[in-house]
């Protein structure tokens, strides 16, 4: 039985990335040694991490001027960092579009020397929307703007980056890095853990613009965003092997032709599925269809007991990891880059299946 | 060539484990699915997080008041992390045995709202020796006594836990844990990165008693102790694939006969290379005899020239990673559990050689 593993993170990776890396476990170019085995400081470590930043900058053409730290703790770790790091003694402006927006202004919001304010939300429709950004909502002394542009869990993305002018723009970008074509310049930080679309969980990249580096050492080094940049993430070990499968992820997506191409195929999947939900009198979409995500997909029916059932027999079908998160309910598709087509027709025709089996329950 | 990696860590994993994890690579017990590809939630992870915590619970008899927690960062986030939990508005005590000790009391020192003291150094003898910690040193207020049990540079460690009564004792463990009977009951807090003893970097390992808990919550979420122990280690997504790989080695460790068996072992390994040290005309170990360590063994020769030619013969012969520090020069050979006997014989004779060869240069 084929398995199809819908899972939001840690999720489904690149097939010919995990046969590569099992092919090399146990001797890494002829090293005799296990990449996991390598101290960070030799020369065959250096390159890993040298070859996987330089991969993620020709992909997301990241500018120069911007710092790539490899760390760890993920995206949560980074709701704290980040105010600690750009907004001490100052104002943070964000946006709560669901559960992953939240969890970053209540991060935010335990720094009492940070001035955490919610400047738009979309609560008041169970974040079925992204509410509109005007530069009117946006104080001028703020250090920056805080945006989730792609919410795991309640299934919206922006579409359009909000213009921020000269307020740094920050995103948490943990489900949709590498999926669209941002533009890295319009953003002043981006952070995003690995373990959808980059590689296995433990690892937090982090994309920061040289003036945005905190000019005073912060009380806590591992979270002091210039002492990584300073050490090339390297101020104490890294993880080591979570890079590694990152570089080899990255070579993969270069392979296919870079975001461009992965972007294009993105689409189809979600088009495919949403096509779906759309034609479907069984099935329904929770979200504002304009501020639908690429690639995580909630869809449910109007019975929990009929959810059960589609879950339950979809999983028996090898569709892994279905079931919606409890605060949406229903059904969810997570569809990453390396997510492949042929799981989301074979989704659609399960579909298709069990609405002629079950859709006048 | 038979190569054996001397490294600090990341070091050698036991070959067994190794090829385990190459063989379910891909396929994870029948799942289709990779160990990396797991839902965090999914019952196969939580399988292996719960086994992991099991085994490492029966390797170090770790009383039922005590967490276990699989966290990020290093030992280095710890090193703030302690403070941050246990001694705000108190004392923190501090011994410093090297430079590790030093990374740890710089962090204390760094958070304002923590009085840190140093109350023993051996810094007046570049940290040769483990210094005496009798009882009129510690400060009853303090809120714990931190030692770090072998300091991975200097290559010394204590042979025997100071006593400090009702004073909390937080040890980093990070270079010498699973290798030597420790009482777990001996300490409040202990921690330690996995990338020597326990598996890949990535992953940090927190063990400590219920009634250290901080009370209040902490500013910073991944940071705070009683929620990681409340979310049992899943507050966020945990570094999945090192828990799965600490596990492998936890089990390794466990059928071999557990830590009474590998501290014999690891006991004839270092044995074996200080006699060797000990009765060279050439070579020298730069630490107290009475507190040398077990894991971590640098010797150097009087000449730099001589101990440069001898890392480069060695490497031609396989031996790797056996540059020592800068900060104490020379070489290092780092024996944790997975290094072989054998590799300690092969260093030992050729050494034997080497001296034949150049010792009257």
């Amino acid at each position: 039985m084929t398995i199809y593993n819908f899972s939001a993170g840690p999720a489904v990776l690149p097939e010919p990335v995990l046969k590569k890396a099992q092919e090399e476990l146990l001797d890494y170019q002829g090293s005799g040694m296990s990449v996991m085995e390598l101290s960070h400081r030799s020369s065959l470590f250096e390159e890993i991490i040298a070859n996987a930043e330089k991969l993620l900058r020709k992909l997301m053409n990241i500018p120069e001027n911007y710092h790539v730290l490899f760390l760890q703790g993920g995206a949560s770790l980074q709701f704290s960092a980040v105010p600690l790091n750009l907004a001490q003694n100052k104002k943070a402006l964000y946006i709560n579009t669901g559960s992953w927006a939240e969890k970053a202004i209540a991060a935010a919001k335990d720094i009492h020397t940070v001035d955490t304010q919610v400047i738009a939300s979309s609560e008041d429709k169970n974040f079925a929307y992204i509410p509109q950004i005007t530069k009117d909502l946006l104080d001028k002394d703020a250090a920056y703007l805080h945006i989730t542009t792609n919410e795991t869990i309640g299934g919206i993305s922006y579409q359009k980056i909000p213009d921020t002018g000269d307020i740094p723009l920050v995103a948490d970008m943990s489900s949709n890095i590498l999926t669209n074509e941002y533009k890295v310049s319009d953003f002043g930080v981006i952070y995003a853990g690995a373990q959808k679309n980059m590689g296995p969980a433990g690892l937090t990249v982090v994309i920061i613009r040289d003036d945005l580096l905190n000019e005073q050492p912060l009380f806590a080094p591992m979270l002091d965003y210039r002492l990584q940049a300073d050490k090339h993430s390297m101020y104490n070990t890294p993880p080591t092997f979570s890079i590694y499968m990152a570089k080899l992820v990255f070579e993969w997506l270069q392979d296919l032709g870079g975001i461009p191409q992965i972007l294009k195929y993105n689409q189809q999947k979600a088009g495919l599925l949403y096509d779906a939900i759309d034609r479907s009198a069984l099935f329904q979409s929770p979200v504002n269809k304009n501020d639908r995500s690429l690639t995580n997909i909630p869809f449910l029916t109007n019975s929990d007991t009929l959810n059960q059932k589609f879950i339950q027999l979809a999983q028996e079908q090898g569709f892994e990891n279905l079931k919606g998160h409890r605060s949406v309910g229903g059904m969810r598709a997570s569809l990453y880059n390396a997510f492949p087509l042929e799981g989301v027709q074979a989704l659609v025709d399960f579909m298709e299946k069990f609405e002629k089996a079950h859709g006048g329950e």
